[in-house]
């Protein structure tokens, strides 16, 4: 219990990392212990595009931004306007720099795709944290829509990008922010 | 590392559960424990309603089968047909008899909330496993539309019930079910 407590709060959402890379059996071992996730009916639909190579990642997150900022112009009201400064400063990179992304898909069609592909994201996140990795799911890197990117990366028409998560060794490792305690709508006994 | 990797390989999906209620302070322990799951914006937007009574649970199952039979009759073809026996089967409990059921909820507008609740939905699994206890995500049970059930759970017309998870001692804990190697679409280095 202490464990599992320790570890869930070893997690934290890393935005620094060193200019170390993750060897490719660490990233391996990690998605093999990913898959160990519950899916719905045990199909296990998630499947994991690996980029360890850091002109590629700013190739990918230039191509988020260039989508992202397209849509925002076509809807100036789009939640996505607190990202507007960012999403325009050519110098951000959308995944801070990581040496590694890893982009989690499912098939586009598959009702369960997002939780599925969520829960093989925790499991990958905790068993990066449980190796001293640190982790950040990116929404603003999953809008990847040249073909030729997608091509490269093996993202064919059926699948759809659920997930972009950074992997690397973190600069430092963040205070974790507040947590509200849990909002229990009922109990009832 | 091994620690993770035993935790993931203790989380089972339980179908058969022990005549044994789970403590209240373990549950909401476990609550707790979920609540450090990463979410989009660190808006934490779950919400929880606990069922831990048997003839409600009995209740909230028949409100679910009913619903989903009446979408199979408008609609032969739905997936829901492999279902279909079991869901007219008058014995069938959607929960396994299980003591307690936790309905993760969260904003129905929202776009994470999907993601998000399942990343909650996993913590809580973990959670659960560590201390011994099996849960299964229960999708055939999120089917509850009576305005006097929803009440009762607390669950406001704002919120949509994303995961229904049982929570119980099991009778046993089956062998995992085979896994598939991650399929890694392309490494980029």
């Amino acid at each position: 219990m202490d464990d599992v407590l320790n570890l869930f709060r070893k997690r934290r959402s890393i935005r620094r990392y060193l200019d170390r890379d993750v060897p490719a059996g660490v990233v391996r071992e990690i998605l093999r212990e990913s898959c160990l996730a519950p899916s719905a009916m045990n199909r296990q639909p998630w499947r994991f595009s690996v980029v360890a190579n850091r002109p590629a990642i700013r190739r990918l997150s230039d191509e988020s931004k260039k989508n992202l900022l397209a849509e925002l112009e076509a809807n100036p009201a789009s939640p996505l306007d607190r990202y507007g400064d960012l999403l325009r400063n050519p110098a951000f990179n959308v995944f801070y720099d990581a040496p590694c992304v890893v982009y989690v898909c499912g098939p586009r069609e598959m009702k369960s795709v997002q939780a599925d592909c969520a829960l093989a994201v925790s499991y990958f996140m905790l068993a990066a944290a449980a190796r001293g990795l640190g982790t950040c799911w990116v929404a603003l890197g999953a809008d990847v829509r040249d073909p030729a990117l997608l091509a490269q990366l093996g993202i064919t028409p059926e699948l759809r990008i659920v997930a972009p998560v950074t992997l690397g060794y973190p600069e430092s490792v963040p205070e974790p922010p507040a947590r509200s305690e849990p909002v229990i709508l009922g109990f009832l006994r």
